[in-house]
């Protein structure tokens, strides 16, 4: 976070502004950080590429130490299989994909791990492993408090092994979670009702996988846990500051933006609006942090505009300053960019393409 | 919005979900209202791409009469000359596109029209007119309201005016602005007073541009006009049926999701989350209209997950049945898709790359 004019100059120069940036010393440190905790709590570390979606990252992740990757869509394991990555755990319910054919030409190609809560799900992913001629490792999503996907009951969670366990194109692989920051004593009797259950069909849980950044507080309090996933934490964000588990230090991606219109002694314009920032909050007041005028804020964005309050500022910047800016939640934001321009020392080392944004199926 | 199960089918088999359809009768129709729109006023018609970003649709515009288009962007621009698209009015201050050289590159192939409202702009304006050798066309963005970008006064936009006529480097092209829906009587007032700056520098504004969809209720209402700016009457979404300027029948896009869980009776996932709909509410309530299940709820949304409250539901969707859902702001979510799925007659017909997508700079 040192002066870099001379960064700056060339940053705008070579790519004009807005411009996705990250800072690739901090970006080993934070991914050597998170592999020093999982090694700590004993557990392995699969990170999640959501953040990233750079197969280049995701390699550097992998040589760091970690045991394979989570994705959330199968367009983005495809991208991560051509890259030579071989241990991916795919973490939403495929069905679009599925039905689309696209499941079964992925799992001919290499053995996925996928999660479902329900049968549906199942009845795909064992099409899916008959089409491939492999049987599909599926790993259940419970939920415990998120209520978002996964089933609620570790009857459910049994019930469901049972389907896997009669299926031949199927394989149970074990159990997944992403608890609450405060559910994680909940999470300890839904894994120890689970595994009960599980036991007497004769089937444990090879993986059993926790979830977040926020909840590497957290990590190791599962007991019978087996592995973390964390996307957030490779680059960081104005929501990971708020939550206590990063340092301004610890940012990794920031976003270079010009001051082009300051029609107001109190307020001005950046390059950057909702398509660059996207309209999340994260729950937190404004848009970003800028890091050269931190009192200054960004309270709305129009598409292509960042709305920006100077009024507190003592010094207020000018049109055609470039101001870096902390996003508020990082992995919306390299999203919508093709590439991120990594940097090392203040000088530009690399152009990484976010190969795997827009695989939304 | 007929029953259309066959062509579900056919888009999950062929694209998987989420998949961004639009239904090209309704874009057509759409297409000749905005046309009719500004013919019956007697403007010119320059609709803004920034909805479609597709060089396909913008040329469908041009043959139903348009004049020229609207580009917030300069990488937008590039896209649409390779078209073969030859006016085009860019309608933000270029600061870090002209830096980078590409205004310069893009300003040598054809004459651009751009809007600035201050000095530093006009001097890089300058600057690319002078390196390429033909002088820069600029509108003079003019704020009545909203505080957004636009100079203030019309004494500084009469300023702005002279430091244009005086450099060789640049052509006044005239005067833009974007009204509040209630500032059209304000707008008038600051038209008046520009023109009559403007005639003591012996000047004329070719241009005067108003803006927006919703301000369609007021178009043809500021004299002097002579052209408006349209984006989102071309699909229209959510945000305009609320505002009172379309129909659901005028809405194009829809978003195709799978419902991928149901763990609860009050609730489910769909496929598409924040990096399919954007976390853009529109001030509305929730992130979308699901046209199978009218009384359902996407009240938030993470990464790749909808949540889905069916608690007000007769009939509750199933695991894998695939919904269509019409946008809260339909100009960010086609920019998160690489490609558009065109549908004729619940047919597909063709698929349109949204080549202007991530164009940032």
């Amino acid at each position: 976070m040192t002066n870099n004019a001379q960064l700056k100059q060339d940053i705008i120069e070579q790519f004009g502004t807005p411009c996705a940036v990250i800072d690739l010393d901090i970006v080993d440190k934070n991914i050597a950080h998170l592999q020093a905790r999982c090694d700590h709590a004993r557990l392995a570390n699969r990170p999640h590429i959501k953040t990233h979606k750079s197969p280049v990252l995701a390699l550097r992740q992998l040589k760091a130490g970690a045991i394979g990757i989570t994705c959330q869509k199968l367009g983005e394991a495809e991208i991560m299989a051509e890259a030579g990555i071989k241990d991916i755990l795919i973490a939403t319910n495929i069905i679009g994909a599925a039905r689309s054919g696209r499941l079964a030409a992925l799992q001919r190609r290499m053995p996925l791990k996928i999660c479902a809560d329900n049968p549906v799900s199942l009845g795909l992913y064992a099409d899916a492993g008959r089409a491939a001629k492999r049987p599909v490792r599926v790993v259940i999503e419970c939920d415990t408090g998120q209520k978002r996907a996964g089933v609620v009951t570790p009857n459910e969670a049994v019930a469901l092994a049972k389907i896997i366990q009669d299926n031949p194109w199927l394989e149970f692989g074990g159990l997944m979670f992403y608890p609450p920051i405060s559910g994680w004593p909940a999470t300890q009797g839904f894994l120890d009702a689970t595994e009960g259950g599980l036991a007497s069909l004769g089937i444990v849980a090879d993986i059993v996988s926790t979830g977040g950044t926020p909840n590497l507080k957290n990590i190791g309090q599962l007991n019978g846990a087996t592995e973390h996933r964390s996307g957030t934490s490779i680059f960081n964000d104005r929501m990971m500051m708020a939550a206590g588990v990063a340092d301004i230090t610890d940012c990794a991606l920031t976003i270079y933006t010009s001051v082009v219109s300051r029609a107001e002694d109190s307020r001005g314009i950046l390059d950057a609006g909702s398509k660059t920032f996207t309209p999340d909050t994260g729950g937190l007041d404004g848009f970003g942090l800028i890091l050269e005028h931190p009192k200054a804020r960004i309270p709305k964005m129009a598409e292509e505009h960042g709305f920006l309050d100077v009024s507190n500022c003592n010094t207020k910047p000018s049109v055609g300053d470039v101001v870096r800016v902390i996003p508020n939640h990082v992995c919306v934001v390299a999203n919508m960019f093709d590439q991120l321009v990594a940097v090392s020392d203040n000088a530009i080392v690399e152009i990484l393409p976010v190969a795997a944004r827009g695989r939304l199926v």
